[in-house]
């Protein structure tokens, strides 16, 4: 058995790819380093890699990590500016015993030491956008937050080793040096080989205070399926964060266990993508119910039509 | 009942302070400010703010972060350099509704507009080491991990409610933007005042793969005694990650439950404070046994006189 699961629809090439070298025997890792490049380096992906959207002050700063399950090795890397693929600083970085977190200069040096390829992330479309929405917060109508489309991967090979990977430009309009959960085991990824995998995509701020990939595996780990672990973790997370805080921010959780089954939980509306051995790389929309279950279907041609047009045309 | 539980022995005074200010009634949040406070202007001590060791490049790179265990907010700096008391900036971070995670230059930037005490961190004393170190690494016998003394605390006051804090100048050595677990969510420290709360010292590398202090916490919500938990959560993953990944760095977790009940377990003899209503503030050491229990002992007046020549003179 093999299987891959990725946030949001912008990963749909990636997986394609992926699940197809999973197929044919890759490792883990590298599938899910590869699927991650090709999302990184498509512009039109305004919240990933080259193209993401830059910070308040109008730098692109990138935040990405990487988890083996079967060693729990970590690379992190944050606030990372100038770097082509944050995802394999991230993975290179897992492999060290010390300094596995990198984040600010710190980071952009050692991805320089490293031979990383170094390009200017800023796109004119992100530009203008970051440019459009500066005039909007001098006329007073800022939301700070816009969207909350990081890519996370769990994916399971033929070996039976699982890892997980997520690369993110964060809080559009962000402060200077703000991070989101993407880099932080537990709250962005965790994975286990022996049992599974989750990772998240939302507000930071918000999933930071509730650790949910960490307690979606630990769910799993107790016994309950992927889709169980997320509506539990999930939507019990949303009503105490709800009851301790006032309100809670968006944000949507996908599992994979050790055998290739699958699941989601989200309190939006929330793409993503899944692909194993049972199953041609596939795009659904999640969506909560009154009574915190999940509604899961595939989405029609339209919807990726519109999806289309969204993605490439501004 | 209100209580308090510190890492390592420099707690001592700071936890002495907060302990009459929590037997007054003060909030647990302004208690443990004021104690982390204390360690960090306190030049003696070579892993908490001023006199922190430096990065290998000579500059102070501190570590800080808050948890309130009423809202679940949190407030995290990293790789902040020049600030004179990270925490206290960590806990206004923690009322931010985003951007509560900064590191490197954009937290320096935010500790400077909003008006926080900025100073040069470099003690004679540590630069000092710094350069003696250096020296050993050009003779190529650099060890780069030499100890792990994190200042984390954990609180409960006479409301009941519950906060944590962290504090910390990393790993000795490390490179420039390498950060640990002591800022991070799950893995540094974790508090619910329905529950209870727990903080950790040790190898951030290896902290961040078993998100230690969430586990638990959660533990503790299915009805382990701190105790109980910190000893199931630590040895359980000190025996994976050894198996998993050859190799497990120094770690020791402390727990307080919303009872004022407490609990520690190390992989390493680890010494640190406990004050409650019952209980004046006391010194300890624990030890882990090979039954996967731990050890706990008052210190003696010799052990206090050691500690006390320790960290006056070099």
């Amino acid at each position: 058995m093999w299987g891959i699961i990725a946030t949001w629809r912008m990963a749909f090439d990636g997986v394609t790819v992926a699940s197809q070298l999973l197929k044919e025997g890759i490792a883990v890792g590298d599938a899910i380093e590869l699927a991650i490049r090709l999302i990184e380096d498509n512009p039109l992906y305004k919240s990933v890699g080259y193209g993401g959207l830059p910070n308040i002050q109008g730098t692109v700063q990138l935040d990405a990590a990487y988890m083996d399950g079967d060693t729990y090795q970590i690379g992190s890397v944050a606030g990372i500016s100038d770097v082509k693929n944050p995802i394999s600083v991230a993975k290179q970085l897992s492999k060290e015993r010390f300094n596995s977190f990198l984040v600010g200069e710190g980071a952009r040096d050692y991805a320089v030491l490293h031979g990383f390829d170094i390009q200017n992330m800023l796109t004119d479309r992100a530009k203008s956008e970051w440019e459009k929405r500066l005039k909007e917060v001098q006329k007073n109508k800022l939301n700070p937050y816009d969207g909350h489309d990081t890519v996370g991967m769990v994916g399971l090979d033929v070996s039976g080793s699982m890892a997980t990977g997520t690369s993110s430009s964060g809080l559009f309009m962000k402060q200077a040096g703000r991070i989101g959960d993407s880099p932080l085991s537990g709250s962005g990824f965790y994975v286990d080989s022996d049992i599974g995998g989750a990772t998240a995509t939302g507000l930071g701020e918000d999933l930071m205070k509730g650790c949910l990939s960490y307690e979606i595996v630990r769910l799993m780990k107790d016994g309950y399926s992927p889709q169980a672990a997320c509506n539990q973790a999930v939507y019990d997370f949303a009503d105490r964060l709800t009851k301790r805080n006032e309100t809670a921010g968006a944000f949507s959780l996908i599992a994979m266990n050790r055998h290739g089954e699958w699941g989601v939980a989200t309190n939006v509306e929330f793409a993503f993508v899944v692909a194993t051995e049972k199953q041609k790389p596939t795009v659904y929309v999640a969506t909560p119910t009154k009574d915190k279950q999940t509604t899961i279907e595939k989405v029609t041609e339209e919807w990726l039509e519109q999806q289309r047009k969204h993605a490439t045309i501004d």
